[in-house]
C-alpha cells in the first residue's frame, strides 16, 4: 500500500497541480481589467488606448499641412488619412464649456469633473482616428486647428507628438482668398483682415507649441519642406522615432493606394498633392497684396518677423532648391497635362467649401 | 537505462504539460478581445458597451423629469444622476452634421461614416453617463432634451428604453417664465411664444417616442405620476424590467445620499425634488396666462388635445389624488419652515440660468 502511494504520489501531484493551473487560466483577470484601459478598436482588432504615441499635425489652413500628412502617409509605418472635422468640433465644444466659469461649475455640479470629461472626448477622438482610415503602426491625425488645442491634447494623449506647420502668412492668406477657401472668421474680401487673423490664429498656435517644447512639438516651415524635403523628413521622423523610409519623398507614388495617402475629393488640397513635392507655391503671393498692406506688413503680421520671415521682403530669401526638387518642378511643367489630369482626377465639383474653426 | 525512462517518462510528460499550460495561461487573449467591445470602465472596474441596458429620461424641461429620475434614483439598482449637459450637446453637434448634405458628404469621404461616427458619439456617452456617478445595476441618463434624438439613442444603445415625461404646457411654460428658466429659442417675455416652441418641441418627442413604439418608449404624464405615483411608478418599473422598491415612493428620504439621489446646486429643480410627491405645482398656471392666449388655446398649441389635455379646462381636470399624496401635501403645508429649510440648503445663488437645446 505504502509502495503504491509511493509510486503514484508524484503523478497525483502533477494531477492536482494541472487541475489548478487549468482553473487560474480560466478565471484569472485579463491585463486589460488591471492595466491601462482598451479606449478604441480598430478593424483588424488592435487596441489602442490614451498612452498611443499619436501624431497631430496642425497649423494655419493652406501652410502644408496636407503635404505635411501626405509625405508621412507614404511611410509604411504612419497613417494620417483625411481631416477628419469633427476632431476640432469637439475640441472646440469643449473649449466653449471651458471658457464660461458658469458652465464649469455646472458640469463639476453634476459629477462631470475634468477627468470625466477628458476620458469621454479621449474615447471620441481615439475612436475617430482609429477608425476612420487604415491600422498602422503609428496612428496620425491632421486637422489644421487641432494645434491650437495641442497643451490639451498632450494631457489627454502623454505620448503624443506635434507637427505645427508654418507658413508665410502671406502665402497663406494668398492661397485662402485666391482659392475662396472660407474659413469661420475670415473676410475673404481682405488681405488686411485675413492677414491680422493668420497672426492672431498662429501666435495662439505658436504659444501652444513652445508651451509644449521640443520634445512634443516640431514647428516644420513649409518653405523649408518643400526647398529641402529630405533633410527635413528626417528631422520629422527622427523626431517621431520612426525609420527613415524613402517613400516619404514620393509619397504622389502612393496616392489613394492601400496602405498609402487616402485623399478626399472634398479637401481644398488634395488637387495639389498628388504632384510630387515642388516649388510652386512658394512665391504666387507676390505682387497680389494691396500696396499699402505690403507696406505696413511689421504691424500688420508681427508673427512674420516672430517666426523669421522678413515682413518686407517680397518675396524674401527662402533659400535655395535641392536638385531632386528643382527637378520635380521641371518635370511638373514638361508632363503638364499629365499632373493636371491626376488633380481633375481628384478635384471636387464643389469649388467653394468652409473650414470650420474658431480663430 | 529502459527502467529509468519508464520510471521518469511520466513525471516529464507532466512537467512539459505544465509548462505549455502556464504558457497558454501566460498569452491566451483575452474574452474581451473576441467578443463585445468594452466601451467604459466605471470606478470599480464594472465595463459597460452599447449592449447596456441604459434608461434615458427626457421631455421638455420643468416637465417632472426631475422628480422621475429622483424616484428611480431612490432605487437602489438605479442611478440617473444629475444632468450631465454635455450628452444633449454631442447629439445636437451631430444632428448639425447630419443636417447638412455637404457636410454629410465631407465626412465621408473622411472615412467619417455613419458607424464610425456612432462609435465614437456612443463611447463619449457612455464615458459620462458611466463616470459622473455612482456605478449601478442600472445606468440612467436625464438630460431633457436627449428625447428629440431618442431614435438615434436607440440605434447607438440597442437595448436602451426611453421615459417620456409629459407635463400640460401651460403649466411647463408658466413655470419656465416665472422660473426664468431659459431656454435656447423661448422668449420668456411671451406666453404665446413660449407655449408655440413648447408644441413644436413637445411634438418633436412624441413622433420619436411613437417611433420607438410602446416596448422602447413609455410616455409618463406628470400628473399622473403625481397623482398616482405607486400605480405609476409600477408601470415604469415594470416597463423598465427592474422589481418593485417602496423606496421610489420615498425619495426625499434619500437626497443626497450614499446610492440615492445625488442632486446639484446649480439645477432649477432641485429645491423641489427635495419634497415628498406633492400636488403643490400642479395648478400653479392657471390664472397667470393672458386672456387672449388663454382662448386661443387650442390653435396655439394643439400638442395639448393630442396629448389628451381639453385646451380649454383652466385648469382641465387631472383626476383626484391618491391619499398617499395628499397627505404628503398637507404634511409639507403643516411643516412648512421644515422642507423649506431643506429647499433652501440645494437652493443655488444663481437665479436665472439657461438650458441649451435647439427647440
Amino acid at each position: 500500500m505504502w509502495r503504491m502511494a509511493r509510486r503514484y504520489l508524484p503523478h497525483l501531484a502533477a494531477v492536482v497541480l494541472v487541475v489548478v493551473l487549468l482553473y487560474r487560466a480560466h478565471t484569472r483577470p485579463c491585463p486589460e481589467h488591471t492595466q491601462a484601459r482598451v479606449k478604441a478598436r480598430g478593424a483588424t482588432g488592435q487596441t489602442y488606448d490614451r498612452s498611443e504615441a499619436m501624431i497631430f499635425i496642425g497649423g494655419m489652413p493652406r501652410s502644408g499641412t496636407t503635404l505635411a500628412r501626405a509625405m508621412l502617409d507614404a511611410h509604411p509605418d504612419v497613417r494620417c488619412g483625411e481631416e477628419t472635422r469633427v476632431v476640432p468640433r469637439i475640441l472646440q465644444m469643449r473649449q466653449q464649456w471651458k471658457r464660461s466659469a458658469k458652465e464649469s461649475m455646472r458640469l463639476l455640479e453634476a459629477g462631470v469633473t475634468d477627468e470625466v470629461l477628458d476620458e469621454a472626448i479621449s474615447s471620441f477622438i481615439l475612436d475617430i482616428v482609429v477608425n476612420h482610415g487604415q491600422p498602422a503602426a503609428r496612428l496620425c491625425n491632421k486637422d489644421p486647428f487641432t494645434l491650437k488645442s495641442a497643451t490639451y491634447l498632450a494631457r489627454l494623449f502623454p505620448n503624443a507628438k506635434f507637427i505645427f506647420m508654418v507658413r508665410d502668412g502671406r502665402a497663406t492668406v494668398h492661397s485662402i482668398i485666391s482659392r475662396k477657401v472660407t474659413i469661420t472668421g475670415f473676410d475673404l474680401s481682405s488681405y488686411k483682415q485675413c492677414l491680422q487673423r493668420w497672426n492672431s490664429a498662429v501666435q495662439t498656435m505658436n504659444t501652444q507649441c513652445e508651451e509644449l517644447g521640443p520634445s512634443k512639438c516640431l514647428p516644420v516651415y513649409y518653405e523649408q519642406l518643400v526647398l529641402h524635403p529630405k533633410d527635413w523628413m528626417k528631422k520629422i521622423l527622427n523626431f517621431l522615432d520612426i525609420p527613415w523610409d524613402d517613400a516619404v519623398l514620393h509619397h504622389e507614388e502612393h496616392i489613394n493606394k492601400p496602405g498609402g495617402v487616402s485623399l478626399s475629393k472634398v479637401e481644398r488640397s488634395s488637387d495639389q498633392v498628388v504632384k510630387p513635392v515642388n516649388l510652386d507655391a512658394l512665391t504666387k503671393w507676390v505682387g497680389q497684396i494691396p500696396q499699402e498692406v505690403v507696406e505696413d506688413m511689421p504691424n500688420i503680421a508681427p508673427m512674420l518677423a516672430t517666426l523669421g520671415y522678413d515682413p518686407l521682403g517680397n518675396p524674401p530669401n527662402y533659400g535655395q532648391a535641392d536638385a531632386f526638387v528643382a527637378n520635380n518642378t521641371r518635370r511638373i511643367q514638361r508632363e503638364h497635362s499629365k499632373w493636371e489630369d491626376r488633380a481633375d482626377a481628384v478635384r471636387s465639383l464643389t469649388k467653394n467649401r468652409k473650414i470650420d474653426g474658431n480663430t
